[in-house]
């Protein structure tokens, strides 16, 4: 099957973007992709093949493309949209990969007037790790992939996003139709929620530390392992959701502290069963055996 | 190498008694295992090799052990426990596999007066799931398995306790000393504090369920999925734990509600890259590369 889109533009080529690039790369080798980053990443992604060509900005970087992918930081992204919009090609789609979506889509509806379409979006394939190092053709497979649609009466028929739809099942991930309110709120439950319990976690254990013995971490067995997995991310990266989502964030916070100390009250009550049990149900749902 | 110990009484077959049992098999297959379950477990072990025998009550079990090995729930072990020490062998080995060591720890002091000797132990090899059918001879590979001693002057010189040092040691566990007051605070920061914290996570997110299209849950990736595995655990193991431990798990517990607070307070200050810092640092020392 020939790719829906001829010249793709990376905007950022680090996990994600270098990820999608490897991902094209697989499905549709006959693409010719365009990369731009800080010099160095560029580099490394030109000589590992990932890109065809490197770019020394965003503007040369979409100049020809048929497909311009933001796989930037969320600031970074905002940053750029301006130029984007006013500089990619008519026919393009301009689509992002940021992890918060009300921010930038809401800039994009005021830039995105003419030419070039604009689709907000969000692969839910992250890693704790990130770098064009850690970047695979696979991290989409198996993945929700969010698109934003504001549309009471449903998704874009525009043919690109058809197209961009058709790339996305190619690659492995499975679109999901939400709008931009609603995908905010959700990932601040199940995704930023998890990345602040386990930095929370983290610091506790951490603040715990008895030099001598390196106690309590030196007991760590593979379950508080797993639950400190999140807690190697980033902060640049966190930086910028934290800021575009923190009134869902402070919320989910809220109401985990409140269950953490509803659950302190009742170590030796019932509610801490039904606590088990709730977490179970939902354990046996992300989790089927 | 032949086993220090003969014959060996397994009190409860499941996840860690049956891997005990597994583990022994492999490293000494001339030892004699005798289990204690319930019925349908101890039919289950018998059949699939795990144990050499089947025996009705803790009593027949332990008759002829050089080392009895307690892997039952911590209240079930301290009912068993008078009768364990006045019943077994006057030179055998007695010791369990508990998850908090105070209360079991000062029982077994009173109850241990003269013939078999005690030592509270606490291999750091647990799962979310649990039973025989999830038990490997492998589960004690790389594992901390703590030993408790009270004597500030060091561990018991005991031969039997030598043969059990070693013992772990053949299963590939690396043996850690501490007193009972250290483990329980310890494990109350590193092992139940992530317990509950997986599970009021799932908790919060359980709640925000929407029937209609199963979101926030429906989004869920790899990170949360690795935050969630403790949320499979099972209550009824963890009652015991959480009462046995309530001081040191409360006083976790608030700190952890507190850090939430804190990060929530400061989702747009420099703390919060603080705290990103701090726990980087953990995951660093957890997962070196």
């Amino acid at each position: 099957m020939p790719s829906p889109f001829q010249r793709v533009a990376i905007l950022g080529t680090g996990l994600i973007g270098g990820s999608f690039a490897l991902a094209l790369r697989k499905h549709f080798p006959e693409v010719h992709i365009t990369g731009f980053d800080r010099e160095p990443v560029l580099r490394e992604a030109f000589d590992r093949g990932v890109i065809n060509l490197g770019a020394p900005d965003a503007e040369h970087a979409i100049a020809q493309a048929d497909l311009v992918y933001i796989a930037l930081p969320i600031s970074t992204t905002m940053d750029l949209l301006p130029e984007i919009a006013s500089k990619a090609p008519g026919h393009a789609l301009v689509t992002d990969a940021g992890s918060t979506k009300r921010k930038i889509c809401r800039l994009a509806e005021e830039d995105f007037n003419f030419g070039a379409m604009f689709l907000g979006g969000h692969p839910m394939a992250g890693k704790e790790t990130h770098g064009l190092s850690e970047a695979s053709a696979e991290i989409f497979s198996g993945a929700k992939y969010v698109l934003i649609s504001e549309d009471p009466a449903g998704p874009p028929t525009d043919p690109r996003v058809a197209a961009f739809l058709s790339l996305v099942r190619t690659i492995g991930a499975e679109p999901v139709w939400l709008d931009a309110e609603t995908h905010d709120w959700a990932t601040a439950i199940v995704s930023h929620l998890p990345q602040l319990a386990s930095i929370a976690l983290a610091d506790v254990i951490a603040e715990e530390e008895d030099d001598e013995l390196r106690l309590p971490a030196s007991l760590a067995a593979n379950g508080v392992r797993d639950s400190l997995r999140l807690a190697g991310s980033s902060y640049d990266m966190w930086r910028d959701i934290a800021i575009s989502n923190l009134d869902n964030l402070s919320r989910a916070l809220d109401r985990l502290a409140q269950t953490i100390e509803h659950l302190r009250a009742n170590l030796n009550s019932r509610e801490l069963e039904k606590a088990f049990k709730t977490a179970n149900r939902l354990y046996n749902v992300l989790r089927p055996e």
